[in-house]
């Protein structure tokens, strides 16, 4: 494989929604199925050569995304951005869909130069659930209190040290986040609980959704849950929310080629 | 284990939902995951001694159901039949979900009370849809049309041999089933197929869906595909669609516990 000049090259970004529960998460691993290996195999199907998918960020095994983001660099000329659409639907496996693809300017990263993330996390607080709707989302046995939920949620504001949702393994040089927005709502028969920071640390979604349900059912005062965050005390944490009530929803991105952030 | 007096047993009938994808169909089979064998393992944890259940009929392995019915006897005194949801669904998978939990005559079988089955097939003819979709959901690449489809489904009507969509592998005594009702429709981005009749023969309805759309891209006029029926020659059908859009979607009964039917 020669070594192509960039401006031989042309840089297309994509919008992907997965369904992840038979993936072992987004990043490449050599002997498991992931979302970047699948979609670079069918990349690899249409340029008969090896191509890398830049994603924003990884997703855990089962959780699923609806506004992933990533970016490829190809050498063919005759083809529109858009046409990669039904080009990689028609390899790729039905819980992988490319949503949207479009021309990005050449220095576009979709990791490095994303603004915000946000996730959803889904709720279904009643034993009586479709089992199609349980695949996304965490069905629990009882009602919680939204305003209770939502008080804790407002202590999640701003620059914050995010330790006490993080796990031990994580190697993020820093463990402050900024988070613009944070709540509950409820939805149908559903609860839904959406988060936008800059970034998140590794399973801090989770472990945010877990414990505040924890300490919701605990009736613990908003105050005392503060001081239990500013702590950093991961043995005070609530148990982790299971991977399949989680999506990735939207990556945020401001540049000349999209309009300004609606966030912060 | 004694033998009971038929006296001292309740029957039990349970409306079911599930999601096919990781089953081998329904039927018990000794060394793959089925619905059957998954609920009757519940069951027997329920009453510390093996239960079988009675479904209204097979499916296939990887399709759903809506409105699955089946049936048990249980020695349990001192319990509401509605308590058996709450207590089957703490012990199920999240993929079968128990609906209804209702006494029943004791005479009441799930499979030869049954006097229709409706199943839906539920189709995507676009190139954009979601991965939760399409695990529910054939997705063809083209948007066919549904006068013309509904043309075939009028063929379908009345007591009539129904061997052109079974396969050689049938057992069944009769290839006669009665059909009530069959017609395509539009709803949101899918089109939706549904079918009522006194039983169906094993594959049926997928092949009558895969029949009717290889017979709508060629342009077979209504009469020939009435021709083509009548001789009964499988090698003139179409392929079969996939399980993942097919849904047992309800069991109709009429005695004394139901309402009369609404069909025919």
């Amino acid at each position: 494989m020669r070594l192509m000049n960039k401006a031989e090259l042309r840089n297309i970004r994509l919008l992907i929604a997965y369904d992840g529960t038979d993936f072992s998460g987004w990043q490449r691993q050599s002997k498991s199925r992931t979302v970047q290996g699948v979609i670079e195999a069918g990349l690899e199907k249409i340029h008969k050569k090896k191509i890398t998918l830049s994603g924003s960020g990884r997703t855990d095994a089962g959780v699923h995304a609806a506004g992933q983001v990533a970016n490829f660099y190809t050498s063919i000329k005759n083809m529109e951005a858009s046409r990669f659409v039904p080009a990689l639907n028609r390899i790729l496996p039905r819980d992988i869909r490319i949503l949207k693809a479009e021309e990005a300017p050449l220095e576009f990263h979709s990791r490095f130069d994303a603004k915000y993330r946000t996730y959803r996390y889904n709720i279904i607080p009643a034993y009586k659930a479709l089992p199609w709707d349980l695949r996304y989302a965490w069905q629990i046995w009882r009602y919680p209190r939204i305003d209770k939920l939502n008080a804790y949620a407002s202590l999640l504001r701003d620059e914050m040290d995010c330790t006490y949702f993080s796990v031990p393994r994580d190697k993020s040089l820093s463990r402050n986040r900024t988070i613009y927005r944070s709540s509950f709502w409820a939805q149908g028969e559903r609860l839904i609980f959406e988060i936008t920071a800059n970034a998140f640390l590794w399973k801090m979604v989770r472990s945010i959704v877990g414990t505040f349900l924890y300490y919701e059912e605990k009736d613990l005062s908003p105050l005392d849950l503060k001081n239990v965050i500013v702590q950093g005390d991961r043995s005070l944490v609530g148990p982790t929310a299971p991977a399949e009530g989680l999506f990735l929803w939207k990556v945020g991105y401001y540049k000349e080629y999209e309009a300004p952030l609606p966030i912060p």
